[in-house]
């Protein structure tokens, strides 16, 4: 049996060859053949894309919130049909998988909600001013328009969360973008599934059919795909080597275009040592968990842990070791995620000065993701940037501090990352202040007494950070704010009031909040 | 007599090599030498903006603008010996060196009051939700923080507006990142005092004087600058080679940082039939005096024309001719801009199908920039890109057009651009817009019925556009929203109160605009 790709809500199976999906559990292969996209498909994809884009990009806020609604209809009428096939690729359980769907359906509605207000285009309006002297001002409006074609890459860890309907499918058709998704190798039954709740949506709102289309194959179609002088704009949510290849090949196009790729990320958590004293069962027992969560699977998984040396951090680590040996080890996504983990694990294991305190049993040929965490001192912590190397799974590292200066040290030498935690106590942390800074300048995110796990979807969410963990540090892909990747400004000098989009016409008929002449006004 | 580096305020000319600047009228050489920044300096000169950062990104929006404010009082305070200094190396009049020493300082006040104001940061609060099911909401606020040192490479054609105390350091400093200036070779003189002054402005308001550095030197000094693990942006302004070049260069780093490169336009100027029977003549001239404004090195300068071929046309460009015959030929800014637009305009009017009109007499000897125009039918434009090379200097290409589907095949296959314009009569704008749509596709700014010469510094300004235009079609290199190239957002999460920014604390002391739950709110 043949899956097409879905081409402008038009299946195409021109390809010979084709990818089978595996279910992890049992690492048997699922029947279906997922045609690989042809040079030929991925053309007509971005050439349908671009089209469909000169008529979408100008669709009203409330037509694109009608659509954006009833895509998450659509995905919510999968029913467990979605939800088994979900299961069955990635190995993760139910419950993980409906939580995801909802926080799937939440994300469009939220994306709806934004555009239907209309205010995110930024609208800017600075009057003419004729009797100026020396010169007359001109009349100049400017408002935030859709930059074109968007290529996403979906994600292993999260099938449909960051997949073909997550954040940057649901950011980039909110902001007028039409969508060309590669789907990854490892769910393509699950993107099958969505891809047509997408286009069905999309053809009972009416709207240009080649504003979704959605391709499958591995790293040659993606690259073809960001190649393609038609596409605009990347979406990315993976390894660092596979965001840093695409951003250096969307660089090296002949016109470049911006690749957002969020790659990965060690989520250091600091823990200050009052604090540590009077929690430190508790603590152990919520980062273990945290680590745990989702097999370890989650970019913003806490990877590094900083103490300093004493009784209670001592005490802490025996807790530690208690808590991880009641983790379940968990299926792993894939077999490449396995034995990337195992490999990660054994590399950072063997590296000098690094003592692996705790690790689950093995069951061989089995991909299970066997929760484990080490030690190191911070001397050699910050001597070694390999240390610093993202481990995808359910493993951390605690680096051992002989002093408060030596923890800012170990602050310092950190790479850019999505999150940084502090744990601590009100005195300590009001004292802390020194190292907060710091970890502000290294992370996105800064979070404190919590874990980094769980990325709330809302206005005041940054999921970005300065690189590696991001290609670009000024844009986050949770969030509201996720819509700015895809749109550019455009200024209109003394444009006749007829031709002015409706957001900037004088009689601001949208009620948005608009910047008229230097003054925030919904007028 | 050796001219320093200033490097945190210190003078410092450790190299054996040194540059003079020559007036371009005279083509003497000034007599100072300008000693080239080393390896060590160019460390130096990062390592102290690094360390200022650290305090200045914190310091408040009151400080940075007295700072910005003292800045323009001092380059005001230059006086005479300034405006003669640039007159002597850029060989600009004296009328156009006071109009932008005016906008140049106007520049800093307008960034001064944003930052007083204070709401740039885009503060956004999501209080806690502790009781939300099925999982509680923590408290996340979120802000812009300044991204770190930036290097600014100042404009050969604005030794002022764009140069070392321009649009770029206006922003940058206002943002809270420190600024390292690689002066331009053509105005190193100009670049000495401006630094001097801003030196003083800074020691004046007791800021860290590591937050502005001022080096000398060619395109090594540069590369050596941009490649430096401290500085993590580049505001640039500047060719096409030399903007990519940096971008490339930016992107190759270990940890690849953002390049806001301005690297100049065609900036076409569509005409429509009958605005064109009834106003020929003003237009004409109106375009005659845009193209060689400043002898034509301008950014926005006209470089292509695009009409439809009629007797209309015929009369347009005979009044062009006549328009282009009363233009003063004026000094070049330098000897290479003088030889590149000469050898521009001849590998243009050497083209296929390219029919010179017009040139002015040639003094030979003299770095004059001679007006000239030339035509080229539709056909032979669209079938050479070259002919989409930036002619920087008083040049234009008239583009004739068969019919209306031609311009808008013209329209489609142009580059991405700074500005686009069109003139028309109501009845005919109104029915353009499909042209329109297309020129706002391809253009950072789409003017009507004006010349895209005179760049508005205003809120709803965008000084941008697609590739190649800049390096980034998202952001603006003029106007209140170019600080916005230099900051990052980061997110706080349950951070305490005491911890808090002034920004971010429940109170809004500051009165700033935030978005608090998802609304916006000066409360």
């Amino acid at each position: 049996m043949i899956t097409d790709n879905l081409i402008a809500g038009i299946p195409s199976a021109e390809g010979a060859e084709a990818l089978q999906t595996v279910n992890p559990a049992t690492q048997a292969s699922l029947p279906e053949h997922f045609s690989i996209a042809t040079d030929k498909e991925i053309n007509a994809a971005a050439t349908a894309a671009y089209e469909a884009w000169k008529v979408y990009k100008r669709t009203s806020g409330t037509e694109k919130a009608r659509l954006l609604r009833t895509i998450a209809h659509e995905i919510e009428q999968l029913g467990d049909t979605l939800v088994h096939r979900v299961m069955s690729e990635s190995g993760l359980p139910e419950g993980r998988v409906k939580g995801e769907r909802g926080r799937t359906c939440n994300q469009l509605r939220l994306f709806a909600d934004l555009v239907e207000e209309g205010s995110w285009v930024d609208a800017t309006i600075d009057e003419a001013m004729p009797e100026r002297q020396p010169l007359a001002r001109a009349d100049i409006r400017k408002m935030l328009v859709a930059l074109g074609p968007v290529a996403v890459f979906t994600a292993s860890n999260f099938p449909l969360a960051f997949s073909t309907a997550g954040g940057d499918t649901a950011s980039a058709l909110a902001a007028g973008c039409p969508v060309i998704v590669k789907a990854h190798p490892s769910h393509l039954g699950t993107n099958a599934l969505i891809a047509q709740a997408i286009s069905s949506a999309i053809e009972k709102c009416n709207l240009p059919k080649g504003i979704f289309s959605s391709l499958q194959g591995g790293i040659e179609t993606g690259q073809l795909l960001v190649q393609h002088p038609l596409v605009k704009a990347v979406g990315f949510t993976g390894s660092y080597r596979g965001g840093k290849a695409l951003s250096d090949l969307a660089n090296s196009r002949p016109e470049p275009i911006p690749v957002y790729a969020e790659m990965g990320s060690n989520n250091p958590i600091f823990i200050l040592q009052e604090k540590l004293k009077s929690d430190y069962e508790a603590i152990a027992n919520t980062i273990a968990n945290s680590v745990n969560l989702g097999a370890g699977q989650f970019c913003t998984n806490p990877g590094i842990l900083v103490l300093q040396k004493s009784e209670a951090t001592t005490a802490f680590l025996e807790a530690l070791k208690s808590a991880f040996n009641g983790l379940q080890a968990a299926t792993m996504l894939n077999e490449g995620i396995f034995n990337a983990f195992e490999k990660g694990k054994k590399a950072c294991i063997n590296a000098k000065g690094v003592e692996l305190q705790m690790e689950g049993d093995k069951e061989s040929g089995v991909w299970k993701g066997n929760p484990a965490f080490a030690t190191v001192s911070a001397r050699d912590f910050i001597e070694n940037k390999h240390l610093q190397e993202e481990i995808f799974g359910p493993f951390t590292l605690a680096v051992i501090a002989d002093s408060d200066q030596e923890i800012t040290e170990v602050a310092s030498h950190l790479q850019g990352q999505l999150t940084a935690t502090i744990m601590g106590n009100e005195e300590e942390l009001n004292q802390a202040e020194g190292l907060v800074d710091i970890l502000s300048q290294k992370a996105g995110r800064v979070i404190f007494n919590g874990v980094p796990t769980g990325v709330e979807v809302c206005p005041a969410m940054h999921h970005g950070g300065p690189f590696p963990a991001t290609s670009n540090s000024i844009f986050t892909s949770v969030g509201t704010d996720a819509i700015k990747r895809f749109a550019r400004p455009v200024a209109f000098q003394n444009m006749p009031e007829a031709l002015l989009p409706t957001e900037l016409k004088t009689g601001n008929s949208l009620n948005i909040w608009r910047t008229v002449n230097g003054e925030k006004s919904r007028k």
